[in-house]
């Protein structure tokens, strides 16, 4: 026998190195979407495809697994949730699914969605959907070979099985209830709102906002609710992102419209929510999974807070309002902070999800769980798709997109092979709902703290209980060991209520 | 025995994906330079070592010398000069240098550079020396202890082992002589110019250029000249740098000064030579050693030909100066075209090498050299470069600089690990001048072309015989094949004297 120490030491050595491996992956992938010439997109697919290659080697070395199984009865392997158990069963869970996809389809996935990627911008900037639809099917074909070879629990379907890399452990079947008991809250509260007298004027967010202007605010907004610049940077992209390389770099995009001013403000929120996450994880951790975020539910439960729980808050705005006016004046001489403040809480249905209201935007992401579930099952085909989103989108929001780049185009996740991505957003969405109102319990006068522009205490909270975490508890236990209570819409439909129904006077 | 082809492409394969590896290297250090915040640096060493480390492994990989072997004494690597002759000729000459560094070493380079790096870029910022003396010591120990691995040739020293990554072939006793040949020409010009009465009026250059026309100007400079942006970009760094990850992407860096015409417009000319030079390796032929440059000293004539050779021209100016006004009216209104171009071409004594005219450039180098060549002897310590540089430089030049920031930190080099690096520039001279004069015997009405804007053909030329050529020819055997004679002083000294006596008037 080994002495378990050693064998424990050489294990987080070996998936060190291969999370150190798949951050220069990271580092390519932002390039790709920030500076790299056109040009260079073959190459770098090459590049990608290797980096992906060799990490997947890595990952499923069988000496993790011989390691893993000299510390399954080990003194290190006992306990309840301490930082060799979770280690050992977070490193479990990571080799036994990476050992079932075969390095072929690894390094071909990553080719292939790295090529598509680009079709699909081309395919977008020119609403073509007949241009992107090939590699939408070779990635489908893919991704329905990946979830064969991962596989799924007796009662499942193969969409579990891709689920399960971005929200470990979550079901379909249980999303769907959870979708379905959500929205049949949401289209009443929706169907008042449209009913409803009191209208804001959007028209204020479609004035003149220079983009430097927005660049300036963004970044002041940013920095103060706590993303640091010396660990991180925003750049420009046309589909924003987070990503993390690892300890001191964190890397935010954003695009800027310079007659909308909601794009790139919340849009810059919502992705340095995530940076937060990535800053507030264990630096001597990186790597493992201590030091790793959980699930993507969770990371987006942390966007969506700042994005929407604390950004479009009226108290948020008490504290940035003047300044706004200052930059903005123009567009913004004589709009008061109540008017600004309905405007950017409009409730109405829109075509572009990254840019959809707080209440529409879960119907958004139903859509699109329901649309691939059908891809990877087989019941849709990838040609098939602008009907039935166009079909879907018409009767859910009652306008039809005029063009795919406004319906079935409009996002990156399917060209680069994201299929179980999106369900994450909308639960996304009621962990922030449920870890703010636990935070609002246990911080006394934390709104106000927003109108005197403070939002130290509440970054301090997330960091404690949920950055600092890493993967200690499996999303579902996470959510209960920091509220008490398991996930439930309630606290998500108990805020919606509380902002929209005074707004819009109903 | 196996089959001779089969070797061969798995050879060309296993050395393919090493180079591709090193790309991936190539994408993190240009990001380091332009990109990355300050917080990520230790990541980003690591992320270096990793993947240092790893090609290394894959370099040494003793299946590579199998296939060497077994390919030894086939009808492949039989003839002259032919294709695989060629690939197998260096890569064998790669793989048994690889194999003498031990792979704790490499790593620890990597590693160790990464780090000095940035502190050496704080060092020369504040003019510390001393902040940075405990890395060049800790870097020269490595490299003494790099070139001990290595091992150079009886009646040689360590300084050929790190010579010959830069410059496969040169040893240091040669490279000394001829720089020696070199000065004793150089030095009696320098004193018949600098008792010329005839002086340019180089305050024409120092006025204000504002940064973005200086942009504007040195990128449309480059695309004229052949630099193609569809397969690079141009950033900003503080050590101006070309860097190709492969094909279809090429980045160049420049600095602006606002009070200084040359720094980036000569700089980016520069770098674009260097970029043209990667752009214009073979595609298909990638990772080998026919698409890959053949040595730096052939790299730096590709860069030195067009910065200096073409772009302080008068010639090229006949061509451009009209749009230099256009861009920079009040800089440059009433400065004739024959004013301007003296100012360009003006010689004088300075401290900073990137900046000096190419007369006093090349002893920038020989000072650079025998410094070099000390420390890796031994002969010189760390602590004692400062010192010896300015006692040098006061020697060389009749001037002192007044800090270490212009003196022995000014280059990012010896942090970097690059000794041996140096005398490449200047061996680049002497390739371009004679390259040059090559060009202008084959092409008639060469230097008119500039005149009307035209470049193609020049970089047509060099494509042909020395871009697409990648290491078909190690460099002394290059120059013999285009130029029909072995390396000289002549035609730098032609160059020089063609150029710089009528200017003066002497």
């Amino acid at each position: 026998m080994s002495d378990p120490q050693q064998c424990y030491d050489e294990l987080l050595g070996l998936v060190r190195r291969a999370s150190l491996l798949g951050s220069c992956g990271s580092v390519l992938g932002w390039d790709r979407e920030t500076y790299m010439p056109p040009a260079g997109n073959e190459h770098r697919a090459e590049q990608l495809s290797l980096l992906a290659g060799v990490a997947h080697e890595w990952n499923v070395n069988p000496r993790i697994g011989e390691l893993l199984d000299q510390l399954q009865d080990s003194e290190l392997n006992d306990g309840h949730d301490s930082d060799s158990v979770v280690n050992i069963r977070e490193i479990r869970r990571g080799y036994e699914r990476a050992r079932k996809l075969p390095q072929r389809l690894v390094e071909e996935m990553s080719r292939v969605t790295a090529l598509a990627q680009h079709h699909w911008a081309r395919a977008r900037a020119d609403s073509d959907f007949a241009a992107f639809s090939p590699w939408l099917r070779q990635i489908v074909e893919l991704k329905r070979e990946e979830a064969a070879a991962i596989g799924f629990a007796d009662g499942g379907e193969p969409y579990d099985a891709l689920l399960d890399e971005y929200e470990p452990g979550a079901l379909s079947a249980e999303i769907a209830s959870v979708f379905s008991a959500l929205r049949e809250e949401l289209v009443p509260l929706l169907e008042d709102m449209s009913g409803a007298e009191r209208r804001p004027d959007t028209s204020i967010l479609e004035r003149d906002y220079p983009v430097s202007k927005q660049k300036e605010f963004g970044r002041e907004a940013a920095s103060a609710i706590g993303f640091d610049f010396d660990c991180g940077r925003l750049d420009i992209t046309t589909h924003p992102f987070c990503s993390g390389f690892g300890p001191g770099d964190c890397r935010l995009t954003t695009r800027y419209d310079q007659n909308f001013f909601s794009s790139a403000f919340f849009g810059t929120l919502h992705e340095s929510g995530h940076g937060m996450y990535e800053q507030g994880l264990v630096r001597e951790a990186f790597g493992t999974p201590l030091g790793t975020a959980v699930s993507l539910g969770i990371h987006e439960s942390q966007s969506r807070m700042w994005e929407n729980l604390v950004g479009r808050s009226p108290q948020f705005w008490q504290h940035f309002y003047g300044r706004a006016q200052q930059l903005f004046s123009e567009s913004l001489s004589g709009v008061s902070q109540d008017e600004f403040v309905f405007a950017i809480n409009a409730v109405s249905p829109s075509f572009i999800r990254v840019e959809a209201d707080e209440v529409t935007y879960n119907l958004h992401i139903m859509l699109r769980f329901d649309l691939e579930r059908d891809l990877i099952s087989g019941r849709l085909q990838p040609e098939d798709v602008p009907t039935a989103w166009n079909e879907r989108f018409t009767s859910d929001f009652g306008i039809t997109p005029e063009s795919d780049a406004d319906g079935c185009l409009q996002d990156v996740h399917w060209s680069a092979g994201l299929f179980g991505y999106f369900p994450t957003y909308a639960l996304g969405n009621m962990y922030a709902a449920q870890f703010f109102a636990a935070a609002k319990e246990q911080i006394t006068d934390l709104e106000d703290q927003f109108a005197r522009g403070e939002f130290a205490e509440l970054l301090q909270w997330l960091r404690e209980h949920i950055h600092q975490q890493g993967q200690r508890f499996p999303a579902n236990r996470l959510v209960e060991v920091v509220t008490g209570s398991p996930l439930s819409n309630r606290p998500l439909m108990d805020q919606l209520s509380g902002r929209f129904r005074p707004l819009y006077g109903i």
